[in-house]
């Protein structure tokens, strides 16, 4: 069965006490990158401003922890904190239920009820949870995406560590069911280091051997690329011929590589400033319709907080913006679900062995 | 490449100090279930024992931390200490190199020396390592096996909370990729539970949906194949149709389900005697070649006390016997290696995508 | 300020549907260690069985996933399945809220609602959460217990790997607050091994260092206690001088040792058939007011599975059972929740920090 | 017993083959931030370099994965690669024996070696290793280093979100254990919303209750922070009374914050570009003589590039670096590791039962 979106019911503005909600107010900012007194912080959930007469305004681009911001001609902005300009105009209003002129609406899609017992079992997801349902959704939802919406993909160094894993990355990025990467300076590093020498951090990627010297193989690759100006320019002179950053580049796709203090080098492309580095991540989760988060903490965390738990069309239409956490424990899912990224689905496994799944189950359609 | 049986190479006995090596020792044992002082312990190694003239004679069936026992006629038992019998000679001394008569063997098959460099990178296995090697070996290895050997798995019950991984075990043992299984009580209970009502602890194995009244499920299984008298029987009557345990009986393969404080029931082929249970499984263990230990600690570590790193073949060729643990933790895997089973392979990751990417890698052979 | 019991609060059995409520219904057992159809079992709550004209009987001595008999004199008893003898009646029903002559109360004990917010962090436990407060409430608790109720201790063999987490539970069993123990053949024998030869599985239990032969010292210390007969007569003898069992025999106080597939030797306390081993800690689990559960997921959920929710006191009063959990694993943590142990508190850190923290604390009293 | 140092054990340059090493040499940098092929990259042990006529010099603040470049007047400088100027001259070649005029040395430090078996048990650290002397260790180096070293702390945020733990860390600063910290911007938020909110991420830093609006403390901490301009400045007005942050700023410790893209607001002291904060966390790293990382992954690996396991103090004396790593998974532990920071001690447990018992067992001296 193919995948459909699930109809989005919009909030009843006519239900009391809505249709007494006050107009949402506003104060300015009075110094640039502080927010006034009891600003109202965007939560994932769809958020509706009542500008007044009964005329509800949803958020078009959220994000969790941010600031709404009215424009002049009236339209509604979330902007993080460090980006607010004296003189801006930022909602007030703690409230969710528009008691102060903003609804936070958290029933947005339709979902079954869960069981209700008094005694159950397995309230929790676990490594012990079934997950074949995972992957079959994932195979119909990815299907849908691939010629309807934009899949962000969300790499730890660990995909690119094994060769199949590499293999089944490159594979999806060709077959189109990848339309963006965020990262780190590793998962580049490495996956260049796997172009160039076969291994990952000195250890083949097929093999495992330790190659001799093996830990100049990182900072080789990072040498190379750096001499050659670019990782285009890498591989416009053929200097990588292969993997995952290849395969981004012969697509054309976007990619962020934002920095951290782990990186060696780094690559010239890496954005070495975290706050110019989000805003470039805002680029690409703005689009996002679903993401696929897969081994690593840092950036699956960072992408939560930038993405929020829907997605408003061109045409208006209302979705929801799906959410993969694929990770090999229980504290690293529940981080995200902690941070109040609540709507992620976790897959608890090994990235190697997930993609291999997904290419393979994504291929045979 | 098809897979071939490593070479064993066995000790030089020509190559000093073994010529001049004494002969074995042996004392009573004065009290049944206790060795005699100075008893010497069984490794997971092949072990020599000079029995006079330069008669060096390989012990057979070992196992780890185990006592070695000359019977009347000469040939060496080992055993645990509770089976000793008053009477029994045991072998004493606790060098390893031939000073008492006892060699043990840690050359024995051949292998490339590591490459050692005064730095280097991931000198660990983590859930980061490489895995497609693992994969592809496997693949080889079972073929190999499923013609030439013994392939003994051992599972823990998340094995059979996934439709999928079910699914796949049931294929790999109707494959022939299975000739025994050591489980507890809970393996049985909700692979039943899966052939009954579809849950595994209340939860579907495929939607994940909990069950109404779902804590019942396991016990209601456990009751109905306690009333039928065996799951042989709750297979002949037709209550119990697919599943792993219906695959073992369809083909009639030997297993061993150990019991556990845990259990609820018991089934009735839990042999709930923990030392009656080691010696059944024993008798699988010994015929083991290969050991596939998938998401159950208890009974990794159960089955790796009882298994050597060889097995001495009919014909009397020396064979290693191969151990891959597959589990999510690295505590796990190194809890096998710090209780001495050195030779245990670790496969990081889910037992689901574990036995689905292996059923699928096999039947593409 | 002080531990104080929470009031219980029973159910209101005059607030409809109560009072039409149909008596219990039971039906006899056909078949030894066969429960009829539609039986009844238990949940960790406590449970009311209407016996007619509005007599509501409490389980007395419950556990989870028992069945109820009622004797022949009228009382109710809650027994395993495989305790059930033919002619027995067992209490029929599932629903919950007296439909069937059955009512489970779940809102025993008062506690405050918690905070309910469209969007809130941190709604999981995990290592990051905070537990100052948990070992404050413990020194209170087990303050109160040490006089007046049960302190039962179910410890992984972790507990003894380290010298001052031995030394520290030696302490508190020598304080009072320690009332009876369940473990394995393992903790006995790393406790023994540690009083023998200072060490653990071989390594010094202070300093780390591997002992020569090491490997050989916890069979020597299973032989050497097979040898005398009993752990107790090794102590008389003063083969035993210090640790925790020694600790436990100078306090003359109960435990039980249940085998596993996993033990070596075993000692000869231990319980080698494990329902057996069950009813014996059952026997103490059935006194317990109080749980620790340490470093063992085995004995933990064994233990979780053997104990309520409440108890009944020989007064007739009704207070809670406390049960705690401490583990490195939210994985283990989660998994005495899915099995419907929903009352267990967790405390993620490693077993030694936690004994040497609360005996500190207990200690400054 | 006090902590005494142990003894550097330099090379003998005496000793073939080193009196026949060549001269090391040397390339220039032809574009800045590109280092010339066949580059030398710098480990984390004492590095010699054979300037010529016998005259061997040892690099004094070095790094891993640097690269090593003479300065004008022949002194040697370790660099990042993105530091490189044009016209610098790099040291070249990879042999570590000397063959190429660099001397790699490995043995810098006595150490009895390990007892070595044919079969051993616990050959890995787990969190079943016996961390008591660990402790033991800790408090009389952390003696010593009070008074002779700088002791260099990194900080992951559950480290203050627990109320006694955050104390600890307070109580530490104040008797002279810290002497620096390198953290990130939630490390001091979480701290900061402490002091304001007594919350951490909206949750009681004691009671653990969730505050009414408690997502949004984090960000008012940010906010009334970024209003005062600097944390500085909110101490001055008292906005700010205590905490970490608080302690580091009455003793006016120095401490680098370095920027993520996980980050909200962030706080005016983090540093955004992440080559800037490697610069500013160098400072500090190159004064470090014993670093104590807690409870964070990303921090602890960037500072375990940064830092070599020696120190050259100002009279030439060569010292250990001492690195521990506190963390509550192996793979943690073994990550740091599998990075080549061989020399990182692990304690695996709880973050803040770690800083409880350190605490405590450092007041007691």
């Amino acid at each position: 069965m193919a995948f459909t979106l699930p109809a989005y019911q919009p909030p009843d503005f006519a239900r009391p006490p809505l249709p007494d909600a006050p107009v949402a107010r506003f104060a300015p900012v009075l110094e640039s990158g502080v927010a006034p007194e009891n600003y109202h912080a965007t939560t994932i959930f769809p958020e509706y401003y009542h500008l007044g007469k009964g005329h509800w305004v949803l958020l078009q681009n959220s994000r969790m922890d941010g600031v709404v911001v009215q424009a002049p001609e009236g339209s509604l902005l979330v902007k993080e904190f460090h980006h607010l300009q004296a003189g801006e105009q930022v909602a007030l209003g703690r409230g969710e239920n528009g008691e102060e002129g903003i609804y936070v609406h958290t029933e947005a899609f339709a979902q079954a009820p869960p069981v209700s017992e008094k005694f159950a079992f397995r309230t929790r997801l676990t490594r012990e949870t079934s997950f074949s349902i995972d992957y079959d959704e994932l195979y119909e939802l990815l299907s849908y995406e691939k010629a309807n919406g934009f899949i962000l993909w969300v790499l730890g160094p660990a995909a690119v560590f094994d060769r199949d894993s590499r293999n089944a990355l490159v594979s999806l990025i060709h077959q189109g069911y990848v339309h963006g990467l965020l990262a780190g300076n590793a998962l580049a590093v490495h996956d260049l280091e796997g172009a160039l020498f076969q291994t990952a951090l000195g250890q083949e990627i097929y093999c495992k051997r330790p190659s001799p010297l093996g830990h100049y193989h990182h900072l080789d690759a990072l040498n190379l690329v750096r001499r050659a100006g670019s990782m285009a320019k890498a591989m416009e002179t053929g200097l990588i011929r292969n993997g995952v950053m290849h395969a981004l580049w012969q697509q054309q796709l976007p990619y962020v590589l934002a920095g951290s203090i782990r990186d060696d080098g780094p690559l010239p492309e890496v954005i070495t400033d975290v706050l110019w580095a989000q805003d470039a991540m805002r680029a690409l989760t703005s689009r996002a319709t679903t993401v696929i988060a897969v081994a690593s903490q840092l950036h699956s965390i960072a992408a939560g907080n930038l993405i929020p738990g829907y997605r408003v069309l061109p045409a208006g239409q209302v979705r929801p913006v799906y959410f993969y956490v694929v990770d090999m424990s229980e504290f690293a899912a529940e981080k995200l679900t902690n941070r109040g990224s609540l709507a992620a689905r976790s897959i608890l496994t090994n990235a190697q062995d997930f993609l291999v799944i997904l290419e393979r189950g994504l291929s045979r359609r």
